[in-house]
């Protein structure tokens, strides 16, 4: 099976979440058993002999897949989280969205600075939870970070975002 | 590894989310490749060769072992949803919590009488949210569902709220 094959599983909505958009609906991937098995082989292949020890997924389509890629490469999975949700003591981002602000947070004992980290979620829109999720994950001074999506809105420019140097990798374009 | 190793790992946050609550935190598992690895088997030991079909995991922390167990066992992985998540039309189950109402969502196409079903959640406590799950479930008539969870707090006695006919499983009993 190849990407176009997954891509072809991608259920388009029209007007969702709201008027003159086009939301890419993964679901009808995830409820494919090849399709899934498929989509976890070809993310897994991105980062094999990469070493990578983390994976880091955003709530919470991001822990969808991230887990997975996560087992697979022996690596192990740490959830990035809407705020006052994760029980420990935690960091937090904040960052502007199209209407007001939102905060993402993680563990502070999730990371340290021997980890090689994949940052996962399932789309890349304008790139503004990714970016945060970045600046979060880098307070932990890890050896590298690598950005990881399943989706990849081209025309939203959401890789301008990020600095040059950060290796983004998405399967499937719009 | 054993059950015993993975229940060590686990965190106990006390007076999270309130007061008198311990809170058994499954993150400093998923967090160890090997435990993430082990608890990943252990799961997926339960259910093979009883030819499951889909995987329904309940948001948010669902999502992290749900994927994993529907790649290991060649199923499929449904997400079901708070209100207002899911692109597509959704049945819709609503009910009580401590204080007021909660609702949860499944995309109308996302099972079918055929299926063999796994309902996948973290943790039962009273078992409101899962009997909700259960009762949307079966909505579409499957074949059969089973139950699912990583920790039961016995003391809570949620096993009692669900018809004594399903087949319900917790690795890891407080």
């Amino acid at each position: 099976m190849s990407i176009e094959k997954i891509k072809n599983k991608v259920r388009s909505v029209h007007d969702f979440p709201q008027k003159g958009i086009v939301f890419r609906d993964l679901t009808t991937v995830f409820k494919d058993p090849e399709c899934l098995h498929e989509l976890s082989i070809l993310l897994t292949d991105l980062y094999k002999g990469k070493n990578i020890t983390k994976i880091v997924g955003i709530e919470s389509r991001g822990f969808i897949m991230g887990p997975i890629l996560a087992n697979n490469l022996g690596a192990g999975f740490i959830p990035m989280r809407k705020p006052g949700k994760l029980p420990a003591d935690t960091w937090s981002e904040s960052y502007d969205k199209e209407y007001g602000k939102d905060t993402i947070e993680i563990h502070k004992d999730a990371l340290d600075s021997n980890d090689i980290i994949v940052l996962h979620d399932d789309l890349l829109a304008t790139g503004g939870t990714m970016l945060a999720a970045y600046n979060l994950v880098k307070r932990f001074n890890p050896q590298k970070i690598y950005v990881n999506f399943i989706i990849e809105l081209e025309f939203l420019k959401g890789r301008n975002v990020f600095p040059s140097e950060i290796e983004i990798e998405a399967l499937i374009k719009y």
